[in-house]
C-alpha cells in the first residue's frame, strides 16, 4: 500500500472518526463506555476551544481511486503534568481492522512524533490494555516504555 | 484538626505547591523526574491560558496561629475522552507526611467532587502506584473503581 496519505482532521471527517472511536471501544470490550455525542465530539475538536486534534489517514476507494477513505486515524489532546509540563496525551490510535498490517499505524504515528517536535512537547504518554499485544509489540517498536505499576482510576459523579 | 480550611490555589501558592508536587514525587519513588520550572508552573496555571487548577487545605501556623500553612492540595485539569467528553483529571493530591490522618484529605477530595459536579464534568479520572496501599484504601473508601488492566505507555521526545 504505497497510496497512504497522513493530513490533519477536519470538521467533516468526525462522523468517521467517531465509528473509528466505537470500533477501537468494541475491539477493547468496551463498547458501552463509548457515550459522547456526535455534536459535543464536533464542538470539542473544532468549536472556539478545540481541546483535541487528529490526523487521519486516508486511501483510495477500492471501487472510486478518486475517493479517498479514512482507514486510520490518531487523536491526541495536550496534557499538563506537574513533572514534565505540557505533554501530547494520545487519546486514541486505530487502524481500521481490515486496513492493518500496511504501515498505516507506523505513518501515523511517525506524523504525531513530528507534530509533538514541532509543538514543543518533551513527552508522548497513552495507555495501552496489558493484553493488547498486537499494540505493545508496535509500542516497542516506536521505543516506548510501558509501566505496569500504575491503577487506573475512576469515579463517576 | 478542626480548624482546616480548604480554598482555591492562586498565583502565590505556587512555590509551596511545586515543593508539594516534589514531595509526592519522592514518594512515588520518582524524585528526578519532576523537571517542570516555577515560571512554567506558574504560567500554566495563572498565565493568559490555564490548564491546570488547583484547592489548597490550610491549617494554622502552631507558633502564629495567625498564619496559615498549605499542608495539602489537589491539582486537576480537564481532560478530554473521546468516550466520555470532558472529564476531570486529578493529576496530584498529597498531605504533607506529618499532617496525614486528620481528614485533609478527605476535605480535598470532598471540594473535587463539588468542583466536578459544578462544572458538569461526569467523571473523575486519576492513577495509583499499585503498591500505595495507604492511598488505594483512601481511593476505595470514596467508591473508586480500580483497573490494573492498563499500561502506562511514554516516549521521550
Amino acid at each position: 500500500m504505497q497510496d497512504i496519505i497522513i493530513r490533519r482532521a477536519v470538521r467533516e471527517d468526525c462522523p468517521r472518526l467517531l465509528e473509528l472511536v466505537r470500533e477501537l471501544a468494541e475491539y477493547e470490550k468496551a463498547p458501552n463506555e463509548v457515550t459522547v455525542t456526535l455534536d459535543h465530539f464536533m464542538e470539542s475538536g473544532f468549536g472556539e476551544k478545540p481541546v483535541w486534534w487528529a490526523f487521519v489517514a486516508t486511501v483510495p476507494s477500492p471501487g472510486q481511486p478518486d475517493d479517498r477513505l479514512i482507514a486510520g486515524f490518531a487523536l491526541y489532546y495536550v496534557r499538563y503534568s506537574t513533572w514534565k509540563g505540557q505533554t501530547m496525551y494520545l487519546e486514541d490510535i486505530l487502524v481500521t481492522e481490515h486496513m492493518r498490517g500496511k504501515g498505516i499505524g507506523q505513518q501515523l504515528f511517525d506524523r504525531l512524533r513530528e507534530e509533538a517536535r514541532e509543538k514543543g512537547f518533551r513527552r508522548i504518554t497513552w495507555q495501552v490494555l496489558d493484553w493488547n499485544e498486537p499494540a505493545i509489540n508496535f509500542y516497542r517498536r516506536q521505543g516506548a516504555l510501558m509501566d505496569p505499576e500504575w491503577l487506573n482510576a475512576t469515579i463517576d459523579i
